[in-house]
């Protein structure tokens, strides 16, 4: 069975640079954006629409109900949103088949459950997110402290409720994970040459 | 500043373990049972009592109020307990202070927070902690699966209100700590020899 390391993360706390770093060390396939291109090919849809779509729990229709019997809404919108997640779920199934790699986000734990991978969730205190957020940023960004508090705990909460809807699982609980890496005082860069000695 | 790693543990999580492990590993103090005694010898008490008062929360006393007046009513047991619990403070500071250390359960990572100690948190689901809880038990210990796991279940929740009470944190959330280590699926040699090379 392959090696398959899988990374959950905060947004701005240095998962994909963890990611990265690893199947760089380790000398093994490294997936992230590669998920979204994969779907976008397959699909005909555009990849920031996809992008779009992975990062917010799909709104679920309601059955219209006469009397006792339920009919359900043809809802095109939802139907694209299971036939994407379908997609991706059958993606990182066979990228996980290929070789051993590193998979980031997209709900890779859950889906990957059977191929006990190991499972990293990456975090960190608001500050050092928000300080990580203002070195990447590209120069036009010109957002305020609480601007930029507001944007990171959406895209948590995004993220959260959109691996709930699927894993019915919680979204960083630490019992879904095999180590959970506080990168607020840690150097990404010792850490990730300790982890990748684990393998 | 020496380098202190604190351990915070579920009950059968084996995080005793990975601290002696860890302490072997790295050549330096362990310190565990340790505290508990040398309370005992400060205070004059038995160590099975020290024991008892730090794995629970104190019962916190009520001022009577006549009135708009509140009186504090002598709480010989209440002052015991915060006695004791200063005096775990003083100890493990001079321990911290003393040598480079491992220091498991007792509030460490809290009491030594401005020496930055590296905490660990060490985690494992239900069953893997009550098939620990059997490997180590006493040959005499005939608990059936419901009273261990409500035992297991008892003891952390002790923890916990400990804690909180003397911190004001909450126990066992991720953020409090730098590296969170759930030992369900993982070796505690093989990550132990890891972890070490952080250090």
């Amino acid at each position: 069975m392959n090696k398959i390391i899988t990374i959950g993360r905060e947004f701005g706390s240095g998962g994909r640079e963890i990611g990265r770093r690893l199947s760089d060390a380790l000398g093994i396939a490294y997936y992230d954006q590669e998920v979204i291109v994969e779907i976008a090919k397959r699909t005909k849809l555009s990849e920031q629409y996809v992008h779009q779509i992975m990062e917010h729990r799909p709104v679920t229709p309601f059955p219209i109900h006469f009397g006792c019997s339920f009919y359900h809404v043809p809802n095109p919108a939802w139907d694209q949103n299971l036939a994407i997640y379908r997609e991706q779920r059958d993606i990182i199934l066979e990228m996980a088949q290929k070789s051993d790699c590193v998979i980031v986000g997209r709900c890779a734990d859950y889906i990957l459950r059977d191929q006990n991978p190991f499972r990293l969730f990456v975090y960190a205190d608001m500050e050092s997110k928000m300080r990580r957020c203002r070195e990447k940023a590209p120069k036009d960004e010109k957002l305020s402290d609480k601007e930029l508090r507001q944007k990171i705990q959406q895209i948590d909460k995004n993220r959260s409720q959109y691996y709930a809807f699927y894993t019915d699982q919680s979204w960083g609980n630490k019992l879904n994970y095999d180590l959970c890496i506080n990168t607020t005082h840690t150097s990404i860069k010792d850490m990730v040459a300790t982890i990748a000695r684990l393998f």
